[in-house]
C-alpha cells in the first residue's frame, strides 16, 4: 500500500514547518504539496535548513485546484480568516481538511466578537469537527473537516474535561492562568518577541477576557472561566494552571484522570505529589497532566503542559489525520521529548 | 555626621551578596561586619568578584558580641530558623535588626506547621513588625525589630490591599498564581535549580496550599488564599497574577492603587492597558502593579512584578533601615531598573 | 528478523538517557539491559518520566555476566575510567561495544597526563576504533570496540580532516575556540551550572591547553591545536570555530566539504554565506559546517555544530553501533532537529 | 555648583535609553535635552517605563541650535553615519560631544569600505580622541570631540595594549572570537534576533573580515586581526577570546595588566586560574581581564569581558564626559554589576 498524499498549506511559519518536521519521518504519509504563497519559489531550505528532507524542493503559490488534484488531505496552518476562505473549495473537491487556525472552532456567530469577521461558510463551520482526539476519537474519524484546537485550550480541556464530566469539580468560578513560550507568538518578530525583551522577562498579555482561546475553552468545557496567558523566556512550551472548587482529593481526581486516559497513547498522568514540567514535553506529542488540592480552600490545581507546536498544533493536526485517514492514532508521532 | 555602621550576617547567600552590593553605594551607611559561619575567613571577592568595593575583606564567623560592639544595626540574611535564635541577643543588645528570613512574620502557633519548628522567642516575635513600608511606615520607624517580608507577599500584598480596604475586591475565593525566577531558590545547586533542568522548563512547585508564604499573605491580607508558585527560566524576577471577585472596573481600581502610592517612590502604578513586566524592575526597587477586569465573569486580575533580590528582598530590608534610623526612604536604592 | 538486543550501562546520567530516547524508536534494535548501579532499582520513568517507552522497567545493578548473557551489544554512558575496566569483559564475552567515554580515545601514553589514571587494559586499547563514522567508517564496520568521539573533537575533526588531507589549510597554529551548552557538564548540579549561575553568562574554562579533547583533537587531526572551551547558556548545543591558515577561500574550502560528505547523510554543508547554528542541530544527529575566509589576513573560518547530546555523543554511538551491527546507518536516527 | 547640562540624542534606542538610566543619578550632570527624532512628543516612560525619573518628560526632534542653547555637553546615541552630520554644527557650537557610533573611529579613507559612506567631516574627524580612558585619558581630558569605542574594541584593546607594548605578546597573526548577548544589535526587532531564533542558538556573524570593529581594533593595536564576533542567547555582555604567540607564562602577562590598570577603577584583572564571566559584569562599567597561557602552542589567551551597554557603550561615554568635564572619573558609574 502506498503513502496518502497531502498537502501543506502556510507551511512558512513555525507551525507549517512542524507539520514538515513530523511528516518527514512520517511512515504512511507523502508530502506532495507544499504551499506558502508569501514564501512561493523559495526554496524550503532556505528559509528552514533544518528541513533537509525537503531538499530540492519549493514553497508554491498552490490553487485549490493543485491541492485536489495532488493530495488526498490538507494540513492548512494559514493565518485566521484565512483558512475559512481556502478550506471549502478543498473540502468541495474531496480533500479531507485538517485546519490548525482558529477558523473552525466556535459557533458562528463568535467570529465577529473573537476573530474580527464574519465567518464565510457557516454550513462548513457547522459539519466541522474539533479535533482532540483523546475527546472526540469518534466524530474525528468520520470528519471531512477537522478543526484542530488551540495549544492552551488543548492542555485546558484535557484536564478539566473528565473531571468535570464525573462532578468532581465545579465549572462555576474557573481560573486558568496560563503560561507560553515565544514560538507561540509566531515567526514575525515584533516588539514582545525580540529577544532582549523576552529574555528575562515574564508579563501577562491578552488578560481580562479577550484572548480568543477564552470562547475555545469555554464551549467545549461547557461554562465561563477567567484566562489569562503569559509570556515566559523560552521558546516552546505551554503550561496551563487551572483552579476549579472541589471537595474532593488529588489521589481521587488524578485516579479519574487516569481512567480516562488509560487507553490514550499521548496523555502523561503524573503520580500524585509530581506536577507537570513543559520541558518534559518538548519536541513530543505528549501532554502531561498533574493535579494538587488545596483542602484549606477547596480548590483543585489542574495542570496541564504541551509543546504549543506539536501537541498544541502540527503534532495533534497530524493524530488528527491519522484517525481521518484510518492509521494508527501514533504514526509519525512517537518520538519522546527532547530532553533536557 | 558619619554613616551608620551596620552588620551583615548570612552574607554568604544570594540575598547577603544583594545587601552588599546595594549597602556598597549607600550614602549613609557603611558595612562594619560581614558575617558568614561556612565561609568564614574566605575573602568576599573570591566568591563574588562582582563585590569588588568589598576588596581585601573576607567573611567572618561573628558572634553577638561582635555585632553589637561594632554595628549599630544589622541585616540579617541567614536561613529560616536561624535568625529566631541570632536576632534576640542582638536586640538586646540594643541593635536594631531587619530579618530577611521568615522568622517573624507569623504569629508563633504557625511555625511549627509551616516552617517546622518551635519559635525560641515570642516574645521578640510579638514586637517585630512586618517591614512593607508603603503599608506599615509608621511602625517600622518605631521598631527595633522587622521582619522583611517575602518577595510573593510583597508584590501580591501592595496589589490586594488597597483594593481589598476599599472593597473594591472581595477578599474570598481569591487565587494567586506567581511565577519566579530561579535565584529565589537561593545559591545551593539543586537538581531542580540545575541549567538543564530549568533552562526551558515551567512547572508549579508546593502547590496545595503549602508554600510557606500562603500564611503570610493571609495574615496581612486577613483572608485565605489559593496560592501557587511556579518556577520559570529567568534569575530574577517574581510576577504575581491574582484573581479576585469583583464589580468594580479597571479604572476604578487602578485609580485607587494611584491614590494609594501616590507618594510611595517605589511602586509604579501602570496605565490602564499595560501590565507588569518582571523585566522592567529588575535590578532595582521598584514593585511594578497592573490591573484587567474581566467584567464577564467579574474577576479582577491584579498583577505585581519585583526583582525577588531587591524589592523581594535585599532592597526592601535597606529601605525598613533607613526608614529605622531616619534616614531618607530612598537612600542608597535610586538606580533604575537594568533593562534590557 | 528479529531485533539485536542492546545493553545500556551508565543509563542514569544525560548521555544515557539520549541513547535510551533514540533507542525507543529504533527500528532494529531492543533494549534489553538498562544499567546503573548508582540508581539501580529505581524505576526508569522515575528519574525520567519523559522516557515513558521503558515504563515499568528499573535501572539495574548489571554485572558483566548480565550484560553478557542478555545483550549482543553495550553501549558504555560510563564515567571517564570506568569503562576502560568494565568494557574488556564485555568483549571478552562476545558482546561488541560502543564506548561514550573517553577511555578507548587516546594512546595509553596519554592517560596518565589527561585523565589522571594509567589505562588498565592497553591491549584493548590497542585495537579500539576511533567512532567517527564519515571518516572511519570501514574500520567501524568491523571493529569489536569503537571509542565514540567527544562532542567538540566531532564537530572539530569533521570540519578539518578534509581540509587539511586536501592541503587547503596549514595545520601549524591552528586555534579552535568552541561553545558549548551546559548538558555538556552532566547531570550533576554544580556552582557553576547552577541556573542563576550559567544563565546570562558567557565564559571560558579549562583555557590554557588543559582540557581533555585537546589530545584527541590532535591525535586525528595530526598537529597540535589551541583549544579553548567556552560555556554558553543554553542546554544543548556545540558550536567550534577552528581558525587555520590558508591561501585558499571560501568557495574552494567548501566545495572541498561537499564532495567528502557528498554520501554522508548526517553531514550539512552550508552554502557560501551561510554558517553553522547550534540550534539548527537541536535533538538531531546532524552536523552542520561552514566556512568563511579573511583574505585579509590569510585565515580560514571553518565552523561546525552539532548537539552534544546527539552527534557529539548518544546518536554518533547508535551511528556506529549501526554499522558495527551492518544496519542501515541511519536506522533510528532520521528525525530532523527539533527547530525552532 | 550646579550640574552640568547635557542633551542625549538618539535616546530612544537601547544604549540611548541606558545613557538615560545612567545620568538618571549621576550627581554633577542634568539632562537638559532628550532627542530621538522617529519618537518625538511620545512619552519616555511610554516607551521604557523603567525610566521614570523622567516621569512627565517627552522624547524631542531636536534642532543643533536647540542644543547648543540648552547644552553643554551632548552624548550622540545616533545611527552610524548620522553623527558624523550632527557633531559638527554642536562642536562649533561650543557643545563637547561623545559620540557613540563608528563615526569618528578610523581615519577618513576607511569610512567607505567599513561603513558604506564618504565621511563629511574629517576636519574633525582628525580632531577626535578616541575615547578608551584607561588608555587615553589624557587626551580626552583636552577633548572636544570624543569617539567612543565599540564594545569588542574596548575588551579587546584594554586586554591586548598592555600586553603588546610590553613585547610579551606577538601582533602578528592574532586571532580575536567575539560573543555577544543580543542587546547589541539594538532595538529593532529582527529575524536573527526574534527570541525564537536566538533562544538556545550560538552562531558567527560577519566573519571573515567583514565586521567594521576590525579596522577600529587594527587601528589602536597596531596589527591586524582575525576578529570573528559570534551571537550568543543573553540579553547583556560581550566577551572577547584573544589569542596571540608568546613566549612568556600567564603570570608575568597578568601582573603585567594589573600594573597598567592599578589605578583604574572600571578595571578588574582576574587573579590566575579565574577567567572572565560576562555575567559578572552585567549592569556596570567594569571590564574584567583574565588570562591563560597555552604553553605547549606558545599562546597567550587574553579575555575580557564587558557589558555591552555600558563598558561597551553608555557608560564609557559618561566615563569620557566625566574626563572631558573636569568631575570625578566615576561620578555617576560606581553601581555594582547586578548579580547574579
Amino acid at each position: 500500500m502506498g503513502a496518502t498524499a497531502v498537502a501543506v498549506l502556510g507551511a512558512s511559519g513555525y507551525t507549517g514547518a512542524e507539520v514538515l518536521r513530523l511528516l518527514a519521518t512520517h511512515p504512511d504519509l507523502e508530502v506532495a504539496a507544499i504551499g506558502a504563497s508569501s514564501a512561493a519559489g523559495k526554496p524550503i531550505t532556505t528559509r528552514y535548513p533544518h528541513l533537509d528532507a525537503y531538499a530540492g524542493r519549493s514553497f508554491e503559490d498552490l490553487q485549490s485546484e493543485d491541492v485536489i488534484e495532488r493530495a488526498e488531505a490538507a494540513l492548512l496552518a494559514l493565518p485566521h480568516g484565512e483558512s475559512a476562505t481556502v478550506a471549502p473549495a478543498l473540502l468541495e473537491g474531496g480533500v479531507g481538511v485538517v485546519d490548525l487556525s482558529g477558523d473552525f472552532r466556535l459557533p458562528a456567530d463568535a467570529y465577529p466578537a473573537w476573530y474580527g469577521y464574519d465567518h464565510p461558510s457557516p454550513a462548513w463551520l457547522e459539519k466541522a469537527v474539533y479535533g482532540l482526539p483523546e475527546l472526540f476519537a469518534d466524530e474525528i474519524r468520520d470528519a471531512a473537516l477537522v478543526a484542530n484546537p488551540g495549544c492552551y485550550p488543548t492542555a485546558v480541556l484535557l484536564g478539566l474535561t473528565p473531571l468535570a464530566k464525573a462532578g468532581l469539580i465545579e465549572t462555576d468560578g474557573i481560573v486558568i492562568d496560563a503560561k507560553s513560550g515565544v514560538s507561540g507568538a509566531g515567526r514575525t518578530p515584533t516588539d514582545s518577541t525580540h529577544f532582549a525583551t523576552a529574555e528575562g522577562s515574564v508579563r501577562p498579555y491578552k488578560a481580562g477576557g479577550v484572548h480568543q482561546h477564552t470562547p475555545e475553552i469555554e464551549r467545549y468545557l461547557g461554562a465561563p472561566v477567567t484566562f489569562v496567558p503569559h509570556l515566559v523566556p523560552t521558546t516552546r512550551g505551554v503550561l496551563t494552571t487551572c483552579y476549579a472548587p472541589t471537595s474532593s482529593d488529588a489521589a481521587t481526581l488524578l485516579a479519574t484522570l487516569s481512567e480516562a486516559y488509560a487507553n490514550a497513547p499521548f496523555v502523561r498522568v503524573l503520580p500524585e505529589g509530581t506536577l507537570p514540567d513543559s520541558k518534559r514535553v518538548q519536541g513530543s506529542n505528549v501532554c502531561e497532566l498533574g493535579v494538587a488540592v488545596d483542602g484549606r480552600t477547596g480548590t483543585a490545581v489542574v495542570v496541564g503542559a504541551v509543546d504549543n507546536l506539536v501537541k498544541g498544533a502540527a503534532g495533534q493536526a497530524i493524530q488528527n489525520l491519522n484517525l481521518m485517514l484510518g492509521l494508527s492514532e501514533t504514526a509519525g508521532l512517537e518520538a519522546l521529548a527532547v530532553y533536557p
